[in-house]
Formats: structure tokens, sequence, C-alpha cells
């Protein structure tokens, strides 16, 4: 938590990554949050993974520190009550907003300099996910050992395109926000996960290289295409990375190995030049034979031992379980990390914002609500309704909470 | 392009992805841009991918719409020009900058207010990539075929980290700098490339769910953990993604292939409840066995025929160069992408933003500098001197460009 973001309060009606990480990143630089779901639950109030008891570890995750509001907009007063206006003057969804009661050309009626982030799947308004926005950018058929690259294709399991969405819905949400401040003007936001997908290949130039270049581009396993980099095993059994991008850390993993001279042999007999990464790519398997010789005959404690305080740019491979276990970065040693009691659930590791901001104090990460956990301190609060109100409402299944779901 | 952030100059100085990436995002809305660069050309300037003639495609993807300055900064008078200060109040940069004379203490001793925004590899300093990043946090033992977790890693090929942590520095900026407007206080925002990773493992759950449940989480091939997911062949032999993760999306998927029944079939034979996501995963491999039949008795254009104008979310596997072949988003018929002559390389597409910013209008994109192509500009018109001071700063070799770098 940092307070950069004090005093702007956003409503989020949303469900999935990518918004909910959009609202939570901001929630976690001081941004009041308020997210809107059914009662009950939303689309992802379920999501896995999730514990014994089958509670949902997604959805706490992407929901740290915002207030939740448990309302039917299936009814004409819900709405009233989920809407932005007045203070809450921003508003981030997924959902199919366009000439419906979220439209912005609606609630622009309640607040005429309204911000709306409004995250679709394709430019066209079609449904696209994570998953099919993927397929449809190359990298499964070049993801996995050297292959056809017509054959089986391999996901990525981090949802990449999500994330990379949901953070520049936050930039989004900043940029019109500052527009606001100098111009007075509000305005709807319209960002198509796909278009993100789309924008980064052209960005990394993916697009560029397959409409220029004769040959399409191959799976090279676990080499990075254009620069030096592969996994060794490890006489104890495990598995590392070495990479070497710049210079220094190439000149460095010959000094940290004591390979330099071997390298130096190849560089020399493949008629290469080793200051150059894509010279390294090049002989990738020429490099990684000595190196995996090295490797093997050392634990990885040895390893860690002799690449200690050089420039050699490495790293242990690790399991979810191994990364709790074993990285001091994913710790509270590390002050990203706080341990936190989240009800219904458990004590576990909960991370803040990874932007440290040097002019404010990094507060602990909030945990996240319970659903409808202030149902009754934003009507009564932040909307002013009576206890009689509240108490109506409630009666008339209009709002709860706070519950637990499950 | 949008205007958004107009008026803003930041200085960059940096290499490879994220830095330039958060950059190249805050000049397509609209920050004029100065990106410094070794005479000679960076770190990154002859990053893969390349032409045949051996020109990079990386840089000019990432560097679009800069201003480019050509400069010896091992040289005082070099630093002197390179380094922030007036009106260029925002520095962005990757490299090591604690103690020398792109810390920040240094540097504010120019402009009291500056920002900079610093990203570096780990929390305590030591360098880190992507690469080494990845192997860290557990995705490249869940990723490909169905497998024991301690088998051969499969990396991601999509620098993902680099991509989140760009976008997150290029946010990091937009609230740092709405911080000094309200405060007038500028600061120091220090990210790591590490944290960024560990924060988003912890907001998706993986942390948690490592701390709370027995299980080690396993490689499931292409099934969506918790969802269901999966890949098919068509008659033609094209791939296909099918995903179905909301309620809509299964009872949709099941109406186009008139396999309701069938699914049905499968749900009361399990004992599950297909409205659950979850219990949709778990049966992932009977769903899909129907699913298979069906796709390969269509071919890729009867399957899109028979999806289209439904709900049902799916998409075909593309190679990067069928991406550019056949997909109309991935083309000028997408508002995101112009075609754009890039100076000694070609004419291709380029991206602009994927934001849309309903309150300005979108204007093409524009290319990437050649290397020092605005170091004249920037010393005459930003920094005041004369033609004569010019040419002797180029003659004693401090400043130089424009040229083609290979």
């Amino acid at each position: 938590m940092f307070d950069v973001l004090r005093g702007r309060r956003i409503v989020e009606g949303s469900a999935f990554v990518a918004a909910p990480l959009c609202v939570m990143t901001l929630a976690q630089l001081g941004a009041d949050v308020i997210r809107f779901d059914p009662i009950g639950g939303g689309l992802d109030a379920r999501r896995w993974p999730v514990t014994k008891d089958g509670k949902s570890l997604y959805w706490p995750g992407l929901n740290k520190g915002k207030r939740s509001l448990a309302v039917d907009t299936s009814r004409p007063e819900g709405r009233e009550i989920a809407a932005p206006g007045d203070e809450a003057d921003i508003f981030v969804t997924n959902f199919p907003a366009a000439g419906g009661w979220m439209s912005y050309d609606e609630l622009k009626k309640r607040r005429q300099d309204l911000i709306m982030v409004n995250l679709i799947g394709n430019p066209d308004g079609t449904s696209a996910v994570d998953y099919t926005v993927n397929c449809a950018v190359g990298f499964p058929l070049v993801t996995g050992e050297s292959r056809d690259a017509a054959a089986t294709p391999v996901n990525h399991v981090l949802p990449a395109w999500d994330l990379s969405a949901g953070v520049s819905l936050a930039l989004s949400v900043v940029a019109a926000e500052r527009h606001r401040r100098l111009r007075g003007e509000g305005q709807l936001v319209t960002v198509s996960l796909a278009d993100i997908a789309f924008a980064t290949v052209g960005h990394l130039g993916y697009i560029q290289e397959a409409q220029l270049n004769p040959e399409e581009r191959k799976a090279c396993g676990n080499y990075p295409y254009g620069a030096y980099g592969c996994d060794f095993e490890t006489r104890d059994g495990r598995r590392i990375y070495i990479v070497a991008i710049t210079g220094r850390m190439w000149s460095e993993l010959g000094k940290a190995t004591r390979l330099a001279e071997t390298f130096a042999g190849i560089e020399t007999a493949l008629g290469l030049d080793f200051r150059h990464e894509g010279d390294r790519f090049e002989a990738s398997e020429a490099i990684s034979a000595p190196l995996a010789e090295w490797c093997a005959e050392r634990t990885l404690e040895q390893i860690e031992l002799a690449f200690k305080g050089t420039g050699a740019c490495w790293g242990p491979y690790r399991s979810f379980k191994q990364m709790v276990q074993e990285d001091p970065r994913c710790s509270t040693a590390n002050p990203l990390f706080t341990g936190l009691e989240q009800p219904g659930i458990g004590r576990y590791l909960v991370p803040g914002s990874p932007l440290s901001f040097g002019a404010s104090t990094r507060a602990p990460p909030v945990r996240a609500p319970l659903l409808g956990e202030h149902t009754n301190e934003i009507l009564g609060r932040d909307l002013g309704m009576s206890d009689a109100e509240i108490s109506r409402l409630r009666d008339d299944g209009i709002v709860a909470g706070p519950v637990e779901t499950v």
C-alpha cells in the first residue's frame, strides 16, 4: 500500500483477471475501491485454485484492499446503488457495457466528467479470453522442444495477456484522470485484450519479422531466440537456467566457470564474434556442452557459491512449493510480502505493490473483503442512507453481506 | 498516438524490453521522449529478430515515437547533455544507477522535483532477467505435457515479466507525476523485475495454494487449471482452442456444437455440476472426447461458420506468418495498425497504443528514430546550443548521429 492515489474513488464491476488486477493495482497505490458483485458472488467467486474446503484462493488474491458491495443489479434499485457517480467518478469494467445500464452514455448522466475504462475481448466486441488470444499470436507453436512448427501447440500457463491488460488498464485510468484534472473532461477508454496482444507482438518485432523474413520462426526449446541461455541439470538433480544477455554477463560467466578459454576456442572454431548476442545464440549448443558438464559436476549449493558476487546471470528452477520454501524473495524477508489472515481461509503471504514510491511509506497490504463486507458502510457512509432504508433494501433482497462464499 | 500526456518530457537511458517498452508506451500516449544511447548504439541496438542484412527489427519496435540522442556518457560533457533537468523532468532507466552519475541524489541536484523510475533485477540490486525470474516462480515446471513436476522445464517464449514490468513502470511514472502535480514533490520509484513476478504469482493465488494445499500443482498440458479449455485438430489439419470460462460460454458451446445433451450425460455420469468452472475442469478429458470428434469432422472454415454469432469462445492457433496472413486484427483493417516505412529496413505494420482514449483522436504511430537522428535538434532546440558548439561536440566525439546501426 502506498498513498499516491489517495482521494480517488473507483467503482469496479468485473470478473476474472485483467479488470480486477487493474483495480487492485490502483487500490494498492491508495485508491478507494468499491467492487460490486451479485448477491451470492460473481462469475469468479469460486475460481481455482481453491482450498480443500473449496474456497477460492484466486478471488481474495485479486481483490485485496477493495470494499465489497453485494447488490442485485438485475433490479433498477440495485443499479442505482452500484452505478458510479458523485465522488465515485471512475468506473472500471470488463462486462459488455455497450447499450445497457453500464454504457458510458447512461452513466455519464450521473456524472458528466466520468472516467470509464472498459476492457473488451476483440476490437469488434466479440468475446476473447487470454487462451484464445494467445493461440492467435504465434507463441504456442514456438514453445517447448524444437519441432515442426505445425505440431502440437504448447500453451503458456501464465495468463500473460490478462496481466499486461490489467496493468495497461490501470495506466489508462491514471492517464485519463490526469487529462480530466488538466482539462476538466472525462472520457471512455476502451481496451481490447486482443489488441494488447497484437500491439505487443508488434512492439517486439514478431509481426515485422513475419512480414519481411522468408523463414517462419521455429521452436528452439529453452534457448531464448537471439541470445544465449540454457537450462542445466546439477549434480544433485536440480535444474538451473544460465543466461548471458549482455557482454558483461557473458564475460563474467566465463570467469566464474573458468570456461572463458573453452568459449574462446568455440568462437574461433565457428568463426563467430561472441561479443554479439546473436552470435552467442547461433553457438547455443556448442556453448552449452561444456557448461552442462560444469553443472553436472556441482550441486546447486556449489553453483550458487561459484556465481555469488559475480556478474553471471542465473537462477534455479523452482516449483511453486520450492518457491515458498526456498526463495527469500518470496517471504517476509522481502518488504513486498506480509503475512495476513484471510477470514475463512487462513494465514498466508500477501504481496503489496511491486512499485516502491520513495516519497511514500510502504504500508502493509490490506486483505480482501468478504463478499458484501462493506455493503452497510457504502450505503450508509458513502450514499447517506438511513439504517431503516438499508434494512428495507436488505429485506427486499436488493443488497446483502457480509457472507463467506464457497 | 494519443495526446493524453502531451507536454511531458521524459529522458530514457535503457536497454532491452521493460524500460524501453515503458517509455514507448508513454510516447504513444503523447509524451515527448529523449532516449540517449552510446555513439554506435547501446546494448540492444543489434537485438534479434534481425533482417537478412542483420538490421534489428527489435530496436525500432520498442523505440517508436522517441527522439534519439547519441552521446558518449563515459565523458563528463556527455553526461551533462544526457542527464535529465529543466523541462525534461522525468527519468526512466534500467541501468544500475545507484552511486553513479545516474543516481537519484546526483540527478536531483539538477532538478529538485525530478521523478526517476529505476527498474532493477532483484530487490537486493543483483541482476535478474525475465528468464531467471520466470524459472524461480514455478511456471516452467507446469508448462507443456502432463508429466512429473521434477522433469525438464519448458520455458515460456513470451517475456511476460518484462512486459508486465514495462507497463508497471509506465503506471508508476504517471502516478508519480500526479503526486508531484498535487504536492510539488518529485521522487525515486524503484521497481524490481523479480518483485513484479513474485507479486503477480501472489495475486493469482499460486503462493497461497503452495502454502495451504498439500499437493504440488502439476502440469496439465493445454487444459487451463480450474476451467475448461482444450486444443483440437480440424479436418484440414489446423488446430483450434475452445474454452468455456463462463456459464454462458459453456451453454453456447453446447448449443453451437449440438453436444449439449452429450455434455449433460457426462455431467450426470461423473456426478458433477457443469455450472461450476472447477467441475468442468475435472471433466476436461470426458468433455474433450466428443468435441475432438466434432472438430475432426469439420474444416477450420466450417468451424468458424458454426461458431459465428454464438457466444462460444474459441480461436485458431496461428504461426507468426499465419497471423499476418490471415488475421484481420493484425492488419490495417484494425485501427491499431498503420503501415509505416522504417528507414533502412522497409515497410511493415506498426501498432499504436492499444488504449483507445475516447476524448482524444487516434493519430498514426510514429516510426522509430535512427540512432542519433535528433542529436542536433536536442542540442540546439532543447538545450539552446549554438551551431558552433554542436560542431565542436561532434568533432570531439561527444555526440553523433544520425546513423544506421547494423
